[in-house]
């Protein structure tokens, strides 16, 4: 296979192009007797849409999404369930530009390389738009972990550029166009980014996802940790350039008296290990921090070359956000949910059914 | 399969538990009609085994690899190639305090609890022991990808806890214990060392690894991208709790007119991307860096609990590292050059060969 | 993955129901560069469509298909091939009376038992219009394979209940409903059936699929042979209780040096192998028979149980075909194919692309 | 991967070479908690090893094997089992006349056509050595499905060469040389077996195998249905070259009133379905027959080519059986096992755990 399918056992297969006729995906391994309907995936794809404030891209696409197969009566059925989102608003001639140079930081080069032929229209295969379904799928897992085990799966923006964002309260996460867990800084960062798109250009993002309630046990060491396979899912999302589980890199800096997790009767101590211990789950939050690279497509003026190697200047106009990291948090949440997923698929088929509940000592409180 | 097979059409199954009878790996889909001999892989056994210099482990272990299928008359035939290691230094009596309780920072709590059974001798399973057959089967693939393509595939050491170690030339790497490239700060780090010892402390430690002469083309976007793979192989190693390609989280604060790297009709004119752009090779240096956390075996003694979830006090006596991170060079080597080798087969199967020097543009020099 | 993806990297994904919105499937690992249009997949779904005589079921549905993904200005672009097919006829109302019993020889009770819930209309999932995405997604490997390799995928009916078909020409196949071989023996068939649907009873057959032009080498022994991917292909197709590979079971009574099929410098002089050896190509016809077993819904009444498990009477009525098997000659050369193409993209990632005549001896002229 | 491993969930991956160093596979998947030791492994083993009966080959090879890994203190801890056999009887002088030239009927040509290059000791990589690795993981399978769920696997020769072999009673299989369940055609079938060695020519076989005491609910419908699986890994034994499920061919020209097992609140009536709808167990019992082709290796002069294409005689001498489905039946029974034990992780994994005794109805007493 192409790689255009993530998970071992509860997969999703991904298709389409941004300005193709469709996009989508097809989940296989679901199982079966859960209440689906369209409205459960509608609600996530509506949290990544474009056009939903001044900040992002100003698409006018309704992704609405349809289930094909794999729900009777509305209940999962164990059979694969497709889920299709048509392509309405294909305005190709705000790419024309590109069509014969290569963008600075974008996979034009690459894909022209690698295939010798690439649908060039919004990017085509390489295109942002190529997280709606995986959000979609990213649902159903949602759902099922919060039903099976109360897992919850959250995120939020942690800063933006040069701008930290300290965690306040969940609570705010949803009340800005950000997902900023802070009221306060919201200003801040409207003023940034209306400066950013005066400038023609666009900065990164640092996202923070957490999941809480996982239960003790998931996770295959040796290869497939449950840390390797979420950095593999975070890494693989549009513009990541960077992956930290726990203390991330901070813990070069640590001394092993002060890194290492203290147990208590009561809980951990502390959480640097971000909820995985030897590959496998601890029981404690699951903390992930993700880097997001600035937009490539900027109004700014660069130097690039043309498929015959010679000199040109690139300028992208059209729709673009000047931080693709605003909507970066609900695909990171939709794919901690997946790996989580399939991890607690992969645990039952060897270890029996996870019991909820098993740990004998309690979570260390998050921190975060 | 439980995760202990790593990729998809280089496969490598990897067996073994620290004080068991012995450890290995099974290399499937080794392209046939290589020269391979057992001192091709003894050779980076060595260079990660315990025992070298006074700052790691001093478990005196040959690490003897024999061959014990796929090549014949001292040559690959395309079969699997099993690799068979000895476990001959099992002093198993060190380890018998940690058999009721949990080391914090280590995956004694996680193994008990997701499989119900351990072996606790030496860590068992999730030792970094294991990452010897990972290693032996990285020298395969670091074979093939020199032979055929030129690649190589290099790493040093870039900060040992709070000390940086700025790169000089590769030419220091391999003299000294820590693959420092920089012959003046070892003393420093020798001194750092010693102290941590004295505390009976750990430390952690960032590592550098650098792929040269990548041909444009290798990666399959969306999931399996060529930096989520790498993603996925770095956080698998045991004690990484960071991954980034290129900039990595220095992105998150840099302007898109400053991140994507412009091109030009001799080349890229920097290297943000670390050599990979929409998840392909852009035939650029593949750069990546990883956060080692501190060794949690530590002398001090720390609080935890037993089986049965009451408090108690946990020290570790034996051999251990005051950094793993200090070993971690030439496994970090092994699973880059394991990742690209496997994305080498994925792109021939499906687009056909690689042509080396395809590229029409020549890569950035290498600013590391 | 709830094994309903076929291929290892020409990767099929089939989903759907009979009678929900649609059906269709992901084609993963398609090489690029290949023209393709949706007339090259209707083509071979035309050939497998009910309603195209009066001895299969008259279900009237166009089975249009629709290319959703991976195809730009006509050329396949090595990103994932999605095809849907809407359901038009949905006549659930035929089905009612199979809500609460289970019809002998069919899936309606293991899939009950197995999930829990299912799509009782039309056999849900169970139902043999889920071949049509596998006919589809074989119409796009039969073109490459004939314009990499020359190889032609073929089959026909070899025996229509205990009616032997005689070879005679491939140009008699697409001229009778019944893919059958030979004109003379069409009239024969055609009173059999109609025989058959007076009584409401229904009959087995026997099919014959050959693979002609195909290069000396393909096929992973141990286990993927070739000989066993396509076993798994066949006997996964609706119906098929039995697979033989040349001479199959009357390899049982052979001598060896009767079976083992000699070489001269002009070729093989017979072809007892059916074209594989040891699990791999032999560059010879690849010859393959399948059983398929009479349609198990049929008008006799049959003693049965519901799902409280009490005696009950099945009666089906509806559209049904007298025997599956008609339909099924299109399905099994597409089966036939997506092996081959899978196997030979396997072949180019380990052993390098396959060299189009590389065979030192000639093939044994075929003998079928 | 190239095709060295079997299963999904529970994964057999095979190495090893008939005159290497040693042959052996790694199994991942297995669950922690079952008591397992080399003695339960050794019993399959010595089951199928040569040199037990003159009608088989005369290898004097005791095929002891090693656990390497995955069990402590007697029990599997849920890492993988890597099994070990060392190769001690390493006869290579009578294979010299292979190098240069192919057998008929064997896999030297597809092999060296394939590769370039092949270990031609004994047969190197095809060799039926290689089934005992398969048959030791089986033993595990067997063992597992045992405990859980009270299943057997068992086989019989169901005919040697044009002598059907009449099943009488399981207690004769593993009185006689020919797991024949009959001890009155023993001397017929011995007596057969003698003239064969005279003649120096070879016969097929008809293996049974049988699974009793299956839950309900195992199968993955399209494309990993039960039946294609158990098709896949049959057809992979060397020599297979036909599969059966249930009635087989004989289905085809039966009618549909005949063919579909009616149902009672006693159980099923008939058993022609093999115990296998839909591609799921029914919780009959699951009934497999299997043609092996007569040994290639003879002594009777046959006409071949050798390496330059040109012309020769080829005369296998040193030590073969008259007939390799002699030795089949652990074999088939090994895979029959380790195909059931990977569905029932697969359907665990998505269903949740099969209930034992979850049948309404009772399986039909088994026929044969």
């Amino acid at each position: 296979m192409s790689g255009n399918t993530l998970g071992t056992l509860f997969t999703v297969t991904n298709f389409g192009e941004s300005h193709g006729p469709a996009i989508g995906c097809v989940i296989d391994g679901c199982p079966p007797g859960m209440a689906l309907t369209e409205a459960d995936i509608q609600l996530e794809l509506d949290r990544r849409r474009p056009g939903t404030s001044r900040h992002v891209t100003q698409r006018q696409e309704p992704d609405q999404v349809e289930i094909l197969s794999g729900v009777f009566e509305g209940v999962t059925t164990g059979t694969p369930i497709a889920l299709l989102i048509r392509n309405t608003d294909q305005r190709s001639k705000d790419y024309g530009n590109i069509v014969e140079t290569f963008r600075p930081g974008h996979a034009d080069y690459t894909y022209w390389q690698k295939y010798g032929v690439r649908d060039h229209r919004g990017g085509g295969r390489s295109s942002a738009r190529l997280t709606a379904p995986t959000v979609a799928a990213g649902a159903v897992a949602k759902k099922w972990l919060r039903e099976k085990f109360g897992i919850e799966t959250r995120g939020y923006m942690g800063a933006l550029g040069e701008i930290p964002i300290p965690f306040v309260d969940w609570s705010h996460v949803p009340e800005n166009p950000f997902f900023a867990p802070n009221a306060d800084v919201v200003p801040e960062l409207e003023a940034y980014m209306d400066s950013l798109r005066r400038d023609g250009d666009s900065v990164g993002a640092r996202i923070e996802v957490v999941a809480s309630g996982v239960p003790v046990g998931l996770g295959e060491p040796l290869y497939d940790r449950l840390d390797a396979d979420i950095a593999h899912a975070m890494m693989g999302i549009n513009a990541v350039k960077g992956v930290e589980i726990g203390a991330g890199f901070a813990s070069v800096a640590q001394r092993g008296s002060q890194h290492g997790d203290e147990m208590t009767p009561e809980g951990f101590a502390t959480n640097n290990a971000g909820g995985i211990l030897g590959g496998i789950s601890s029981g404690q939050d699951i903390t992930v921090s993700l880097a997001i690279k600035p937009t490539s497509s900027i109004r700014t003026p660069r130097h690039s070359i043309d498929k015959a190697g010679a000199s040109a200047t690139v300028e992208t106009f059209g729709r673009h956000d000047p931080c693709v990291g605003i909507r970066a948090t609900p695909i990171a949440e939709a794919l901690l949910a997946l790996v989580l997923m399939d991890h607690a698929l992969r645990h039952r088929a060897q270890c029996g059914d996870v019991v909820v509940g098993t740990p004998k000592i309690a979570a260390h409180a998050p921190g975060k």
